[in-house]
């Protein structure tokens, strides 16, 4: 049965990429679940996407919980769409309304009876089986580029290295805050300062909002004398600017600010230059996951067991038996 | 300079080795530190040391903040001193006192006074740039072992993945409790039933300490009939124990609860195999770590740059390009 189950869906491959590169919802959302569950046809999958993979514009969208980052998405969306753009949501956040199941099937549903909606929306577990965001992401990015998104929206919290990982995943990374959070003070800990190529004061009609703008633009002007923001090419400076996204105001001002970042992206080489990085932390990715299961099935056999037994016996010291390993993995 | 200073440590190692197998505290400090930097001599050390790898019973201690695991400590190095063996402590929690710098420096300055002492205490980084526990711990326990240390403790606050960390590496590993610290709850949560070998309830003199002793039979109770508890071979239930460790007293029984746990392991032929599991966990690491070092040779050159960019162009899909990175890895 589940032989009978891998075999009609590996035959179904190329027809579901065909279907998928179309624009037809149901085929991406099931190309992305192989994505997530780490499939072996995924190997089929990207071979057959490469060629033809799109040219999405990739923008990632982080903050602390609480600053609006869904209302924010939905009014980044919709300013997309008033452009004719099809655009992609990638929610990699538990917390979020868009990880709800429930909401998320009517959204999927939605989508499959109006396949020429041009918005897919996909929540993601932030943590996959082989290491989360920085894994699976890539390759959903890849499915949705195909699918002719000439947006793919990342909305992920700001919480530990998240944010960090999204900028590296992200043509252009908005950093969200509001207004009454400390947020200040969190931005300077997360090195945020870093990671932020627009800055977006969310809930801009509450007391306070003009003072996390002065407290960002006192820390801007700190960190452009530091070695770190100097080192940035034709000195971009990230624009800070106010939003309610609850009302949709302000989200035309942000899709503006992102097409300036992507002409000074292209202008300064720095839009390949960031491509090749995260293809090549891609391709590193799963070049280690390929040796670790190569040891993992020596693990399964007797070899590792009979190095560390010898190891134990005082015979062979750990390093001379991981390069027997590594001699056995490369062999 | 530099290149003298590693030239002169590495012409040290044997020296160092010899020294740190008589017992010298200086050079198992040494070691030890060389250890922590993950030095380029440490596969040098790894191999002198193997034939002479000693004997050590390897102790794990864990617990939440608060429970009294750096005075149990205490207390139990103060039995196995009265016993006349010999003894390691590896405190492995940035919380405990002996990670206190200066505390630890007069610790090992007082050793380097009566190298007869008896007694190795070592704090270390909870994470280390190569992985941490997991990594760093069982090359420090294998230069405690080979200088001579009859026991090796190791305490480690039991947080996240620390305690069952810590309980792969151990023969035999402890959990403390204490009272009024919603224990019981915790415990079911974090799964250390799964892990305790011996329960120590700490601070026995206290109100709630006979609940948490309840509580932790009870759910013994229910564990024995759950499939992880049945396989466990000859059927060892890990005792419960009360002490103060502040006082001193308890310390013995804890002590005795080791030694029947070890007489079991024994009999049972699980000690030859967790210490069989936890070298094929070292060795699996280092081969792992050889291999992303491989990858970062080639990083640092222009290979992996160059199938990135063909995969950024579509000419290459990540998967394939991951297979020409192992094979260049390998080849």
């Amino acid at each position: 049965m589940t032989a009978g189950l891998r075999s009609r869906r590996t035959a179904d491959v190329p027809a579901l990429v065909d279907q998928a590169t179309e624009g037809n919802a149901r085929a991406v959302a099931r190309l992305i679940s192989l994505v997530e569950d780490g499939s072996p046809a995924l190997r089929e999958v990207m071979s057959l996407l490469a060629p033809r993979a799109g040219h999405a514009r990739v923008i990632g969208l982080t903050g602390s919980p609480g600053v609006g980052k869904s209302t924010s998405t939905s009014a980044l969306v919709a300013a997309y769409r008033r452009r004719g753009l099809r655009v992609g949501v990638l929610a990699v956040d538990p917390s979020s309304p868009f990880s709800g199941g429930a909401l998320l099937g009517d959204r999927v549903r939605m989508q499959d009876h109006a396949t020429d909606e041009g918005v897919f929306i996909r929540s993601m577990a932030s943590r996959g089986h082989l290491g989360g965001l920085s894994w699976a992401t890539p390759q959903a990015l890849r499915v949705l580029s195909a699918a002719g998104c000439d947006v793919v929206l990342i909305e992920t919290v700001g919480v530990g290295q998240a944010e960090v990982e999204v900028a590296s995943l992200a043509d252009t990374t908005i950093v969200l805050l509001a207004p009454g959070m400390g947020d200040g003070i969190q931005a300077a800990k997360a090195g945020i300062l870093e990671v932020a190529d627009i800055f977006v004061v969310n809930k801009a009609d509450r007391e306070g909002a003009d003072q996390v703008v002065r407290d960002l633009r006192y820390m801007q002007s700190l960190g452009t004398q530091s070695p770190s923001q100097a080192k940035v090419d034709g000195k971009w400076v990230a624009p800070i600017l106010k939003t309610i996204a609850a009302k949709g105001e302000g989200a035309d001002d942000v899709v503006e600010a992102i097409e300036r970042h992507g002409e000074w992206l292209a202008a300064t080489g720095e839009l390949a230059a960031r491509r090749t990085r995260r293809a090549a932390d891609e391709v590193e990715a799963i070049a280690l996951t390929v040796l670790r299961e190569r040891i993992g099935d020596l693990r399964g056999g007797d070899a590792l067991g009979l190095l560390a037994r010898r190891v134990v016996d005082g015979e062979l010291d750990p390093y001379s038996a991981a390069d027997e390993l590594v001699a056995a993995v490369t062999g």
